[in-house]
């Protein structure tokens, strides 16, 4: 790298800012992270490069200053209905970790059509056969957890797998019928609830689950990288085994994971988050509403209706022909809610494209129903 | 969980406090984690969840906005002396994804004696059998080098490891000659550099090796969990092999690692820690300094002497046998230093601990000198 254009790159990383930091957020990756107050707090106190290990004995999930250990012990496993719990860099680390322990290269696994793309690169690194339950495809795209019946009798896989919702379209299958067929076949179960742990009510012993991964820079109001892991109490043995040689280690965490930042926010967010979750018929109705609305507009909305989950999917055909006769092609849609303090669907999209009602009040996404109306007049 | 003991939990998760973040910090786990003004603002700034991927679209190592693409493409590889870098959650998991990439189970290690736990943890986890270079034991713990050698002809290991320095002693071994025997028996050799990259000058190429990991929160005045990994161009599409199933998103890193805060600290402090690691001399002599004048009251530095690393080792008798003797036992020590503002020592050791004089001044350190002075005449 030339001197000179190395100067200018170094200083570049000095002023690190986000551009609409104070804007409405709809975009469904952020909704359900934006830190607390105490997080942020948090965040500050713990800034430095291992903080968190002050006063650790060897284990993170038994660090007391910091209370880890209340929090992972006690407070985690009763707000996630599961035995045992521990922390994870997310909710793929805790899929692959899981994988990992249970199931060996060759093996298979069965999952649903809409699975995040993680857990088919986590079953990949692992070596396993993904077999795909095909959703109803357009316009709902919904799963029937009845159609894992016939690929468990056919491929006798290791684990299954349903995500809850699925991050495309935000729908909510009906994971405790998961819960009886994983029991009647005797098969592991993990729920991927990367959107729902923290958002919704959610009980992994009530779903009749024996795993759940939870995300808690995507739905715990927390810094990234950070999640959850869960489990039933018999799986422990396995996938927290500890090493052979360093008998206080776990293997598959290679001896800790969350040793920073992330966790203290998760922590420190935590009251907030176990409250929210009892206001989830609020932001279903805020959703539904939305969605309603949009559609006036004639966005089409894909994925279950009427929806149950703030994540919405939506295909708008006008603002895609309007795209395609502007200078700024498919940027124009991202230029013209950045003018209004709208930070949401992902830049350059105008076909479809995702939005989360979450983190936003009705007020607010009446202005982003009233801003889209304007837009479509301004070009139509 | 008890409804009271639940809401007093609650209500500390909520209020988390840092007891000795104003201290003297000679720490070694925190001494080169401790973020810059540019990190600190950083990590406000992009505290919420998700928020590095604002503009992602569809790889970490490619975001333009935060620049982590010119960083990780180009700032790093040439701060490292490597072809390729990439980001990882940390130095333990950087060196897991190499042997997960290049070696299968059943497979053998060589790596010197000083590794770090995690190194015997990792290789378990991929089940490889460790073969460990013994060191010259008490009082110097050295490792030479040439005696990989003959365990390589003995053992035919898919790869090498030295831990550069290793974090029990801060030895610095011979990492250039064991790049001549790497490359003479055309084995790829993995530099840990966890307690180097970032405090002192390092450079893979220059060492032979073929792969360097590093750690942001140990050594890169950064949040964890974050490290760095570097490789010679003709590994990238081993480890970082993309998956079948998703043609952009790379299979050992799950699709992406660093998707938070720590990455924005890491990137923050960049500008600071590449100009810090150009008065390493300046570093090494404090180090010296300070180990001759602990050794005048009477504590004995174990590792290397004259030492070339601020972590220091040292056994310390006459203040376990103080702590025989008072009410506190192990812990008298830990009192002591946190009323004079020192944070250091592990609490509860007495007989033998690390210490650091990477971030404190040689003023500051004077009085450290003169701490364990005045509470040796106090209980003598």
């Amino acid at each position: 790298m030339a001197k000179q254009a190395e100067s200018k790159s170094l200083q570049k990383l000095a002023n690190l800012r986000r551009q609409h930091k104070s804007f409405i957020n709809i975009m469904p990756l952020q909704t359900g992270g934006m830190l607390t107050e105490a997080a942020q707090k948090a965040l500050v106190e713990f800034g430095d490069g291992y903080s968190v290990c002050d006063f650790c004995l060897g284990s993170l999930c038994n660090i007391t200053n910091p209370p880890v250990r209340e929090f992972a012990h006690e407070l985690l496993p009763e707000f996630l209905g599961c035995e045992v719990a521990t922390l994870t860099y997310g909710a793929r680390d805790g899929i692959f970790m899981i994988m990992h322990s249970l199931a060996k290269p060759g093996g298979s696994i069965i999952v649903d059509g809409n699975r995040h793309y993680t857990t088919v690169v986590a079953a990949e690194r692992v070596g396993l056969n993904v077999i795909g339950v095909p959703s109803s495809g357009y316009p709902e795209f919904k799963v029937d957890v009845n159609d894992y019946v016939s690929l468990i009798k056919k491929h006798n896989p290791k684990l299954i797998l349903l995500t809850y919702p699925d991050g495309n379209y935000g729908n909510i299958s009906d994971a405790r019928r998961l819960g009886e067929i994983a029991q009647e076949y005797d098969i592991p179960y993990i729920v991927n609830g990367a959107y729902a742990v923290g958002r919704m009510p959610v009980n992994m012993e009530g779903l009749g689950a024996d795993f759940i991964v939870g995300s808690g820079h995507k739905s715990m109001a927390s810094a990234g990288p950070c999640g959850v892991l869960g489990m039933k109490r018999k799986w422990e043995e396995i996938v927290l085994r500890k090493s052979e040689a360093y008998g206080n280690k776990e293997l598959e965490s290679l001896g800790c994971t969350l040793r920073g930042t992330p966790l203290v926010t998760l922590m420190a967010s935590f009251p907030y988050v176990k409250e929210r979750v009892n206001h989830w018929d609020e932001q279903v109705s805020k959703a539904q509403w939305f969605s309603r609305e949009l559609e006036k507009l004639s966005f089409k909305q894909l994925g279950e209706t009427p929806h149950q989950h703030d994540l919405l999917h939506f295909e708008t055909p006008a603002l895609y022909d309007i795209s395609k006769h502007v200078r700024e092609r498919g940027y124009f849609l991202y230029k013209e809610l950045k003018e209004r303090g709208i930070w949401g669907p992902q830049p350059g999209l105008t076909k479809a494209f995702k939005l989360s009602t979450f983190a936003a009040t009705k007020e607010q996404l009446q202005f982003v129903i009233d801003s889209f109306k304007a837009i479509l007049n301004k070009y139509g």
